[in-house]
């Protein structure tokens, strides 16, 4: 039976840029469900099935209704032990927390001060009124100010990624030989970025940079197939 | 059989404050094996079993001889089958390399400019001339430079735990519900610090030191019992 996943879509309905639901989408792909998305945009929070907290993904399988991507990533391993894990068991689970707090409070904080003016550019007009002033209210600054010194903060996020880059230097994916959930929280970031914004987060030899291709072409190029900027 | 691990000692023998030998020690309880240690001085380059890299921890299992806190997790996982696991498989191995370029990256050289003079007082004299030497001119700078703004910088250092303390906040160690080498790596660095400096790099409120507070408890309090400062 076919998964459907509420997903974040810019003003063209496949430019899909939330970082939490490419976690949940690349997810789904490790274990090889099937899944139909509908594109959901930030002012149709009355449009999400129940339960939910106003926020994408949520997902539906059968008679299940499923929101918050870590809480989407328990559920599939729960409900789906026997397809490829995406932890590894409980250790792996735990540790992969730490990857998650890692992307939340270093990552995505580092790159929205990069990409958050791009976001704007891509959603639709009744979205961009609620998200320049939401954001706007929240951060304190205009969108344009938040992310006018991009440049000059380019090499400072490029260092805040040395954990990420010696580990993807040293083996094929965060999560050692082969790409796990871990790996997926990371990239959702990545991708996030691409997807809406054409502003390159990384240099060209850099080996997260590779690392990010390794997880473009997973799942018959899954990610690599979306709307989005650069390689 | 007892395994022999050669251990950076300070003046006192007692006083063993190398992260990289803390996270030998823990996995080595953590794998319930008996230990003995040898207390070893950075000058005592030739008192080392081969081989070797000329630094600790080095063990001897036998007639195993395995150098590098790496090296040894490894070792023991694949020897030690049948006791509790250091990384929960494959995967967890994989994320717990993560954890240990954060340590390598963010934590231990935040640390450094904390506590690196508090090292020099501690070791004895033959061993202070080298220590000065090597880490003046690795550093450019005198000790007493290196830390001189050691207060100024602790704001930023406790942010820098950021990831950290948000993972133990929500659940008690690194690796989820029970300790596993990942802890171990975190905890290395912590220890080294409070092994040889009275200077408290948490604040009392702070969840990383309530989860340090819980891994110096384990094994019988290891950790604990060894000479050091704080709580």
């Amino acid at each position: 039976m076919t998964i459907t996943l509420y997903d974040l879509a810019g003003a063209e309905p496949d430019r899909r840029f939330s970082p939490f639901c490419w976690r949940a989408k690349m997810a789904l792909a490790h274990k090889g469900l099937a899944v139909e998305t509908v594109p959901w945009r930030f002012t149709e929070k009355d449009k999400l099935p129940q339960p939910n907290a106003g926020r994408v993904p949520v997902i539906v399988d059968g008679t299940r209704v499923v929101h918050d991507s870590t809480a989407i990533a328990d559920y599939l391993e729960e409900h789906y032990p026997d397809r490829p894990s995406l932890f590894g068991g409980e250790t792996g689970r735990g540790i992969a927390r730490f990857v998650q707090n890692w992307t939340e409070t270093v990552l995505q904080p580092g790159l929205i001060r990069l990409v958050l003016l791009d976001i704007h550019r891509h959603i639709g007009p009744a979205d961009q009124a609620y998200f320049r002033s939401d954001r706007e209210q929240r951060f304190g600054v205009t969108l344009e100010e938040f992310v006018g010194d991009r440049v000059a903060r380019l090499p400072a996020f490029r260092v805040s990624l040395d954990p990420l880059r010696r580990t993807v230097e040293r083996q094929n994916f965060v999560s050692g030989n082969a790409p796990a959930y871990a790996d997926h929280i990371v990239f959702g970031a990545f991708q996030w970025a691409r997807a809406i914004s054409d502003f390159e987060v990384l240099a060209a030899d850099d080996a997260v940079r590779a690392w990010r291709g390794r997880m473009l072409d997973l799942y018959d190029g899954l990610a690599r197939r979306a709307p989005a900027y650069g390689s």
